[in-house]
């Protein structure tokens, strides 16, 4: 497995696999690897015969206010669990590779990255679209595999995706979870015992809420008062719980269409996010 | 000489060409073409075995009080004279195909953008950059020609492609000038007698402030001054007369680094553009 710093060197690599007839996947992620991070290595794996991890702890997406400093880090633990993987490349680039000084060029998807995440995370997805673009030149995948845990910014990227004509193919994986339902986070690790145990209202909401909608609720209020219910009774506070189209993120009041049930919380000072699609 | 108006299809024709072990070239271009393009399909054609040509009005790049609807167009024209520089693929989309109706995904340049040209246009190179990002992902060329009588155009998308790390080397071909000095454009057409005599300041402007500095003069408010005067006596409005650093268009007191000297005017209702390097 290579571990590989530098731009120009990843660009060289993969060129020299395209001479060669190899395919390329991607798999962006900002490193604390955890079973969802593998999981994806997997999809990855199986769908080109090179694989690439990214792993980086990208500073533009984060705001002032947030936790780009204290993020867990943990380069070594990662390499590991990518050799065991067989990924093929790591591309740990440093800050100022990647962001020179006088850095000016942003990407910036415009309408479905104010929705949800993005009205209490403004630069949030701007951050993320630049960075995914960067990737997407710099490692040049045929393939690039994203978490469904993170389903705004899938979307986002999609759509991103298709406005700029990216020659790549975009591809979920699925929410992987505790045995108890809690998805699996890097964020997870600032939970108290406490805070684990209350931050289970989030998937459980959802669950109840994919149930009820199964057996027959499609009415979008009635389907996000039951993740509310779940989350006031455990005392978190709520960010949104919201039931949007799939496709560009709009509220709905019926689920008539492909659809996303997607909540943000607040345990303690931790903000935990968690999804589900319906009708799809 | 194939001529292709659907996306995919041109990326599946690179993708081709690729595996045969051919390099691209790309020129983007508005169409109406004229001796300053072909000189830069000549250009293309030498730097690698396939040359592609876009051709393509891109009304994002114009104001709402802009041409765009009057832009000058004349595809059977501008085929037969790709033809005739061995031009292997034309790229000719129509608007729907690069923008759909819900298109929402911008790149943006947020430095340089807003000097010279960007004080007055101040959407237009948004619209560029976004534009070529997608010619660039359509096209996977190798290397881009520009022109450098569009400088300021020239320097962002070097800028863009080193932010993002586009694998593709841009290459600038020199302004192109009638025998009398006016620099090529297809915006000339507008001008009437009167006005295109006129219009000769611009240039003669830029040799004359180009002369005293060869010959020591390196106070930009004097070489600025020598612009001005031609301009003002030719009685043509002018936009800006500015002297900049070639690297990051920042005003200069000193021409001490390598300089961009441009001059956007108008004559008439005909915005005209021109300029010159100094100290390269």
């Amino acid at each position: 497995m290579k571990i590989i710093s530098n731009i120009k060197e990843v660009q060289e690599q993969v060129r020299s696999w395209r001479r060669e007839r190899e395919t390329v996947a991607l798999v962006p992620t900002m490193g604390f690897l955890h079973e969802g991070h593998l999981s994806l290595t997997r999809i990855a794996c199986n769908s080109a015969s090179k694989t690439i991890v990214s792993i980086f702890v990208n500073p533009t997406q984060f705001s002032p206010d947030e936790d780009y400093e204290d993020y867990p880090r943990d380069f070594s633990r990662d390499e590991e669990l990518c050799r065991r993987e067989n990924v093929d490349l790591v591309f740990y680039p440093p800050v100022e590779e990647m962001y020179p000084e006088d850095f000016s060029t942003w990407v910036e998807e415009k309408d479905l990255s104010g929705r949800l995440c993005g009205r209490s995370r403004p630069h949030h997805f701007s951050g993320v679209t630049t960075v995914v673009s960067k990737l997407f030149n710099i490692c040049l995948p045929d393939t690039a595999v994203f978490g469904q845990k993170d389903a705004q910014q899938a979307i986002i990227i999609e759509r991103m995706v298709r406005d700029l004509n990216f020659p790549v193919n975009i591809m979920l994986g699925p929410i992987i979870r505790e045995e108890d339902g809690l998805a699996l986070s890097s964020r997870n690790i600032y939970l108290t015992e406490d805070q684990r145990c209350r931050a289970l209202s989030l998937s459980r909401g959802l669950n109840n809420a994919a149930e009820a909608f199964s057996k027959g609720q499609n009415d979008a209020e009635k389907l996000k008062g039951i993740v509310l219910n779940e989350l006031q009774e455990a005392g978190v506070s709520v960010d949104y719980v919201e039931l949007v189209s799939r496709e560009n993120l709009k509220p709905l009041n019926i689920v008539n269409c492909p659809a996303l049930l997607a909540v943000a919380a607040y345990v303690g000072n931790t903000r935990l996010i968690d999804n589900c699609f319906l009708n799809e």
